[in-house]
């Protein structure tokens, strides 16, 4: 394998990989390699600079220091910095979904005249759920109270559970977190917890820290789960739509404009304002007006509005690259600073949009609510003014794009299980898990990252599960990697799947008229959408009469990258799933902990880590974890029979 | 100078640290030499750990990588460290508030049935202040409606500004803090957004980054004032009030019962309880009990009930290789985990009592506000217990302690300054600014760190501004250290003070009629009690009609260790104090956000970080800022008059 093969599977992305590499333009690989070695301190976890005495690091070898200056031990050490890398997490996701909730409040007051709410009968159905009674009520003023109790979850001081967990778990899941005391009530309170107790001299205890970490999770879960509703409500809720995905959606005919980021609120704007501006494109010579996204604003845009995606995280320079993206519109999380100096070997205007995410250089369009169509109207004029500056010479784009099927909401989902099973759609799926026709339900989630070869633990390990029978969803990059990739179509069924898949994915086709037929994975949305394949595995749950510790549905973060993955993954335990992450997080400089997270999780969760960097073997760590569960399932059901024959 | 004397200069601490050494116990000075060299890139601030690809690392050398892997140069690297100290002090300050809050409002619910309000008088000027109308209200109904307000300030989610920063600093102040965007108006929601900005991919500008610490830095302050607010409530306002200090407070007779940490709702029980339970103290053979205190928990009972104080926040060890420490209660912040192997060395009993905050291997007494007492009693049982096995052949107790008269809250103050002039008793204090008498205004705080010489900063840098006229005023660890070296008497004004700070002292002394004589330094509480410093300064300041930015009021933490100090630091900068730090914070590696806190600040805010590792540099330079305060305020009072004049 090349040097430049070793980094990606992605054929763009290895073309401008190749193409960097002659233009002497500098990537994130060659950043990663200027870091190595990596500090090994940090690596294992056992570095801590949480106070002004430090930095203090424990010797791995046992050599060196044993003990921080105040006496951390490593286990103190690797869980203290690992819940604050999930209270930055928490952070993060729910503050994507406050956001939305004011904008729809803003809406509401007749501050934010763009927007509408797009998808009444989701706020009815999330005002049902979380305990409201719609009867009667506007729309508006369901929204309003629905978008009341989400901020609620952000506010409360009392010790009263989340609404947004306890009306999307199961009653078994929500005891479980009322008796580990993990139970969020606030989520900007769980977030300051952890703040706290790993200040210095606060808690010591390792397996104390981490249960403050799972409640901070759990935060997050409520939080991005808001964040979804809310974001349904206000754009509606995704329906099956088809596109394109990978470097080669760039049209360097048109005047392209990348979205990038998380939070859809200004990039929805943008696709429409984008089309009602093509006349002035056209003025500036161009073909007209071309939006295609990164990341998971990419998601966003693509589960709605079947924006094509270019790429996920870890190649987002190479977009640039290109020579033909004429703006590059940022919001926040996961965006490079690096884009700048690189942005500035192009014409390519980077134009940081949220007054808290900014870029020192970068354009900056104040994005307010208020003025969202003004302000998408600015940066959609700065690109067409780019455009004229565009040189010809430097334009560089793959022909590299692969057609996808998004859009898959649970709402989407069960729609189409519907065709099978009217009165319960779920039974679609529980019956062919019962029936063994597919081992089980897998979750790709997470980013992507220099550690890993790019996009492949994505790839290799859902060729391996589908040729197994596992039905696959994907959000965030790992359903990036999947759409470039062609994993979104039904020829990629036809290509992977094995006969139990293949058969049921074809007979659900057929029942319901799906046109081209259906994927081999499922896009549920961006990564803060993770709460759709949880809502997934929560009503399979209820309809087998158990919690989801008790089904066969895996989570898998190949190449997790951010915060946000780390508090994900943490909840995904916390919720039941055996989760697969394939960039080892910093737990090794403890053994407990580490035994915590892989092993004594499960005993109290049902979830647990598998920490494995090999995707082949992580592959089979996920089938035995299905297998395992399918297993006891049946023993226990066999068991229970027994006993009532025996009576 | 000694190997050992070059860790300290507190006698006691000096002769436990021989002590130590000739018993073979390990000291924090120890486990810091362990840590040599520490890590140059964590001291520098230019290590990132914030996601999964690094850790990455900035060559200060300008020979390796000079931008992480996603392309963080080394001031955002830089600025999101340092933020996240600052959220991490604002987590700790305002969780220790909140628990006040939370306390008060159980007791006005009737579950706390051991505490009682103390103070109505300033529940009722506490109301006034935050534009509450007491008329006719029982103290009851006026300490819920302040505490509620006070919740308010952590659970608002409109964009109005946070009370208790509004309601206690200049207006002035509140249009500055406006303008620049860092109002808090929700003090968790601050906690979140510097945790969200400082993610992977989100703010990457300095300035910017640095600005949303400052926010969080006032929700601290916010955090810390409304904690000194309602713990007054609870427990009364501190009045003057005599005691001893330094390790010479352990008395081999008794039962010895330490409490350390921060949050007094324990420990102000447990000392009430001690005296109820004397009788079983002598039944087990002991001479009674003797509750002394460690850090802020000791200052909080030294200033409410005149409880010694055996030492600050480094040497907490050594109180316990005096082997006549019962027990050791522990709450929170500051707290070594390294006690619990010491304490098996001896019979000390360490207790933890708060749900949040464990050391493995410790007893756990759960504290329950609604069962105050109980805890209180099971805890001096264990204490009486274990000076049953109390090993007299291992006693060692240095016999150093001074005297010391602490209790200055602000209203403390007020009402010696009232005996000059009853009218408007701050004008004793602006008067002698005004006439040169004093020099000025100096707090005291923060903590001691093993990268200082033990308490040498605190004295060293009081003795030069005392010699200066410098009016001087602690808090904490520093107050701490004062009142371990006998600076808490009027003897110490004999030995250090200049002519004009002699003269004020005496004459007030003198028309107070205050017992003793007035003392060198005033202990104004515990290091969550800066809000009294700054209520000082504000008052000062509208009586002087500016703000605090343009007052001769320095604030200095020789021995800064914690984050706690870290955000207050940033908030004292903010609010407009110059500000000495002693010990070095991450923030070297980035030139430019040195710069920023050292020098631009001073342009924004007035406030600024001195930073200056060498005491009698830093007393230097702090003489300057009082001095070139002065001579602004005489020039443009001069300027006034001409131009007055001039009409």
């Amino acid at each position: 394998m090349g040097r430049l093969e070793g980094r990606t599977v992605d054929p763009a992305a290895l073309e401008m990989l190749k193409h960097a590499e002659e233009q002497g333009l500098e990537t994130a690989w060659d950043r990663c390699r200027a870091q190595e070695p990596l500090c090994g301190f940090g690596n294992l976890g056992v570095c801590c600079r949480i106070c002004l005495q430090g930095p203090c690091r424990i010797d791995p070898f046992g050599e060196g220091a044993t003990r921080g200056i105040c006496g951390a031990q490593d286990y103190s050490i690797v869980a203290r910095n690992l819940i604050r890398s999930i209270a930055g997490g928490t952070a993060a996701h729910s503050d994507h979904g406050r956001h939305v909730a004011l904008t729809l409040l803003a809406h509401l007051d007749g501050h934010a005249p763009d927007y509408r709410i797009a998808d009444p009968a989701k706020a009815e159905a999330v005002a049902r759920r979380i305990g409201l009674d719609p009867a009667g009520k506007t729309p508006q003023e369901i929204t309003r109270e629905v978008t009341l109790a989400a901020l609620r979850d952000f506010s409360r001081l009392e010790e009263e559970p989340c609404t947004w967990v306890t009306s999307t778990v199961t009653p078994g899941m929500t005891e479980k977190f009322e008796e580990c005391a993990i139970m969020p009530s606030n989520i900007n309170g769980a977030i300051a917890e952890v703040m706290h107790r790993s200040t210095m001299g606060v808690d010591a205890d390792p397996v104390n820290l981490i249960f403050g970490g799972l409640k901070s999770a759990l935060a997050d879960y409520a939080g991005c789960h808001l964040s979804t509703d809310l974001t349904d409500i206000l754009f509606g809720t995704p329906r099956p739509v088809r596109s394109y995905a990978n470097l080669g959606v760039i049209d360097p005919e048109k005047v392209n404009i990348t979205v990038h980021g998380h939070i859809p609120l200004l990039s929805e704007i943008v696709v429409d304002v984008a089309r009602e501006m093509e006349d002035e494109a056209r003025a500036a010579g161009a073909a007209g007006i071309n939006v295609v996204g990164i990341c998971c604003t990419a998601n966003e845009v693509l589960m709605r509005k079947g924006i094509p995606l270019a790429t996920n995280f870890i190649a987002q320079e190479l977009a640039i690259m290109t020579g033909a993206v004429d703006a590059i519109i940022v919001d926040l999380q996961c965006i490079m600073p690096a884009l700048k100096t690189l942005c500035e070997c192009f014409h390519t205007r980077l134009i940081t949009t949220i007054p808290f995410s900014k870029i020192p250089g970068a354009y900056h369009v104040d994005f307010r609510e208020e003025k969202a169509k003004e302000s998408a109207r600015r940066i959609v004029k700065l690109a067409i003014e780019a455009y004229r500056e565009r040189d010809p010479a430097k334009v560089h784009v793959p022909q590299v794009k692969n057609e996808v099927v998004a859009g898959f909401s649970l709402e989407a989902m069960l729609e189409i299980f519907a065709s099978v099973n009217r009165e319960k759609p779920i039974r679609a799926l529980v019956d062919a898990i019962e029936e063994g026709e597919i081992r089980g339900i897998a979750l790709f989630a997470g980013c992507t990252n220099t550690k890993a070869r790019h996009d492949d633990g994505h790839l290799t390990i859902a060729r391996e599960l589908a040729r197994n029978d596992v039905f696959i969803v994907a959000t965030g990059c790992a359903a990036g990697a999947m759409a470039k990739a062609g994993y979104m179509t039904s020829g990629a069924v036809k290509e992977f799947a094995g006969p139990g898949l293949t058969r049921f994915l074809e007979r659900l086709g057929k029942a319901s008229g799906f046109e081209g037929g259906l994927p081999l994975a499922f896009h549920m949305g961006s990564c803060v959408d993770n709460s759709r394949p949880v809502d997934l595995a929560v009503l399979i749950a209820k309809e087998m009469g158990s919690d989801v510790a008790d089904i066969p549905f895996v989570a898998t973060a190949p190449e997790a990258m951010h915060e946000k993955a780390v508090s994900i993954g943490a909840w995904a335990v916390t919720l039941g799933f055996p989760t697969h992450v394939g960039v080892i997080p910093p737990v090794y400089g403890s053994s407990l902990v580490t035994e915590v997270v892989t092993k004594i999780a499960e005993d109290v969760f049902g979830g647990y880590f598998i920490l494995e960097t090999d995707p082949l073997k992580a592959a089979q760590k996920l089938i035995e974890a299905l297998n395992y569960r399918n297993w006891r399932r049946k023993y226990s059901r066999a068991s229970l029979d027994e006993a009532m024959v025996a009576e």
